[in-house]
């Protein structure tokens, strides 16, 4: 398999640092850079650079590219965008492939001058053979090569040294982040993270493009404001949605987002009509916001594909029931009246069905038994009307046991119905409003996702995620995630 | 002022518990009744009952209600629905003027047999002269007069001693304990909440009459299923609205949902469409979720109403900034684009432009300073283009400050801000994925709601009650709340 030409961005035998200054004493976000590549296991050589030269971490601060021993991929720069120029136009006589312009003051800004350097700096990148990835980004994300623009390397919400799956494009860089810090506490890991803002030189499509063909990912997913070029991007995205699941999450849909999106990354937004009749001809699976973009990731990776849409719903709370029963209709799924007799069986389980609904949703009683309660999923997952489950488990609506209680029943129960159901099974926790059931919400959802199971924060969002799920794998002759 | 004739449901001189077990290793919710009852400081006094006699927590078991030996006002019974017919005509023969149903097996039962027996109890109810709540409900809370039906009594997502303006009614328990909590936490406290459940008797209508010209209920919250009657329900929530706002969130607007209020309360839902014009010809504010409803109230006690529909959305994230335009053009507000003087006055309090965005959305630079963001949030305020400030503060979009950085900041920030700007406020903390991120927006969210600010969840969700809080007040002729 020959490498394609941009696969040098995430593998640089050493990368520079623009903009370090050996003082700690004040908040430097170039030695921040450093800290992190540091501590993430990047295993260059790193490269401090700054014109007054000195030391940082016991690192010698180079007062010129040109300065610099060995040899240098990569060039984060965190300088202003005044010596930006000057920087690129030394990136190429050391012989540099790409910078990463972290520096911000270009074409997002409203004055001519800002559009203006930023041409300027493209301008010298393309002739002296430097690629750039910016301005105005956090950059790249790559756990197998160490590299990273954040400090928090837990597993769970944070950036974790693990690789996985899901290669992202992020055209915000608080988007990029806060996806990676969602997507890891729900088992989902990634491949690749890019970070482009401006995309002066490299833009989504060329990182589109060699995200389709990249072994490591297998599932794309997009926040993009603008393209650069349609034409090219919808080609890019034809033929990366015919061999993986491509997500994307298209910011603008109004004219005030819009004008926002030319004042935060001078893209040009586009009708909202346009683009999602565009997005579902590509075969893109198109979402709304950075945790519906989670949502499906999880959906891709940790549901068996459903047989159909017929969904059984089953938790405590009438309300919620209820509540359960309009959103999953409203998403797209079908929630099957249960059979009569499957209505008596789980009625003989419980003794009574006072108080609760065996219908479909399904209430089951909240002093029902853990042993009971799994007996009664069992019957229901059974039904040959029923494709796939939808679990949920609310905290702040029990009023007569201790808040500690639910998690306890919540977490045998599982492990009691996950030997027992062989049929997809989406898991919500939801009706969380004070710390105590936030932290237990969390705690079970570490446990079911180290179990392998797709995890949910509302009904709506699952079901809406799977609704998705179900319909693109319709349409999609690619190899499935 | 004369008595409402169902005030004496409020403020009962002794109240009943039947069900009562003197066996307290087992759980016996009318047991918890009573612990709750006692610790939230109910005054009156506590008849436990059960035929087999006995003692519990020092108090004497009384085996039949007749045996009482001084008036009792009110019953909560726990007792299997099959025994109610006999103890609802032994409290009609006490002189026991309410009875409170917790017991279920009735009408929201399949089998004709539940329907039967809810007919008996009503039949037997009318003719002794007893009122009954329920079945199949959680009852009655009221701080003031110590009526309970939960055991956590803080002020902060809990049920609170202290009491407030918002009186709730609601079919479902689990809901009406939900909005207790997740309203306490925002600063939302209640007069009085009722969870009807089944409404064999007493109904929707009855409470909402009652809750309109309760003195100490300034805003009427409703989660109902379905109403007995329709006309007269409309000629009560008309009178209703015009009087105090009443915030609405009827369930079961697909099939599916209505199909599912029919088994949790055996509820006749009707058309979603029909309900909305309805409601909204009656005056009412209709909601979609309990959390809707509680952010609709937190705008109506904590919003100063403002003086149009100009919103200027100020907080860090650019993405973010790109989503919320979207979401605040999409709730109805508008987003004016600030004039090129103040957005060079913003410039030059930070000193740059680059990397953020001016123009409204503003995305204040991560380090641009908490004196520098107060003053630029204040010039934004002060322009005549802006009717109201929605502040946003996300936590997981930081990537190179520790996570308790931006805590700090925003708590410095906030107070900087209220005391230079006058124009309404919205506050709202978002983007937690870590648990750490969760509970800094707890104690933020508890500060600020001590400094009496509206606090929200999402950018959504603040502008959708806005939007709705300045609609229904160009209509409402009534006292605002």
């Amino acid at each position: 398999m020959t490498q394609h030409p941009l696969d040098f961005l995430f593998h640089p035998r050493s990368i520079g640092l623009a903009g370090v200054s050996a003082d700690l004493s004040r908040p430097n976000l170039a030695v921040r850079f450093i800290e992190s590549l540091r501590k993430f296991g990047y295993k260059g050589q790193i490269y401090p650079l700054h014109p007054s030269g000195g030391e940082v971490y016991g690192m010698k601060i180079y007062a010129n590219v040109k300065d610099v021993p060995g040899p240098m991929d990569y060039v984060i720069s965190a300088v202003s965008a005044r010596y930006t120029p000057q920087l690129v136009a030394d990136c190429a006589v050391k012989g540099v492939k790409a910078v990463h312009l972290f520096t911000s003051g270009y074409s997002e800004i409203e004055d001519e001058i800002g559009g203006k350097l930023e041409a300027e700096v493209l301008k010298i990148a393309r002739k002296g053979g430097v690629r750039l990835i910016g301005p105005n980004c956090m950059g790249i994300y790559c756990p197998s090569s160490g590299m990273t623009f954040a400090q928090d390397f837990n597993d769970q919400h944070g950036f974790p040294k693990r690789p996985g799956p899901l290669g992202l494009i992020s055209q915000s860089g608080g988007n990029s982040i806060y996806a990676v810090r969602a997507g890891s506490g729900r088992g989902v890991f990634f491949s690749k993270v890019i970070s482009y803002g401006n995309a002066a030189d490299l833009n989504e499509t060329d990182f589109l493009e060699y995200m389709a063909d990249d072994p490591d990912t297998r599932i794309i997913g997009m926040y993009i404001e603008g393209v650069k070029n349609g034409r090219r991007f919808m080609q890019a995205l034809k033929r990366a949605a015919a061999i993986k699941p491509v997500i994307i999450n298209k910011a603008g849909a109004t004219d005030g987002g819009a004008r926002a999106c030319a004042t935060h990354t001078s893209a040009v937004a586009g009708s909202a009509a346009i683009w999602q009749g565009l997005l579902k001809q590509a075969g893109a699976i198109q979402v709304d916001s950075m945790d519906e973009l989670i949502d499906m990731s999880v959906t891709l990776l940790r549901l068996p594909l459903p047989a159909g849409k017929r969904a059984v719903v089953i938790g405590t709370g009438g309300g919620l029931g209820v509540e359960s029963a309009d959103q999953i209709i409203s998403a797209g799924l079908k929630l099957p009246l249960l059979t009569p007799s499957i209505r008596k069986e789980i009625c003989s389980i419980y003794g009574t069905e006072a108080g609760s609904m065996y219908r479909n949703p399904v209430d089951a009683p909240p002093f029902g038994g853990i042993e009971n309660t799994v007996k009664a999923v069992s019957v229901a997952a059974a039904s040959d009307k029923v494709d796939l489950l939808i679990l949920h488990f609310a905290f702040d609506i029990w009023a007569m046991v201790s808040r500690s209680e639910p998690r306890y029943f919540f977490t045998e129960m599982i492990e009691g119905i996950q030997s027992k159901v062989k049929k997809p099974m989406a898991m919500v926790l939801h009706y969380t409003t004070e710390l105590a059931a936030k932290q237990s919400a969390d705690e079970l959802q570490k446990k079911w996702v180290d179990m392998g199971l797709p995890v949910y924060h509302s009904i709506a969002r699952a079901a809406s995620a799977i609704n998705r799920y179900i319909h693109w794998s319709r349409h999609f002759k690619g190899k499935k995630p």
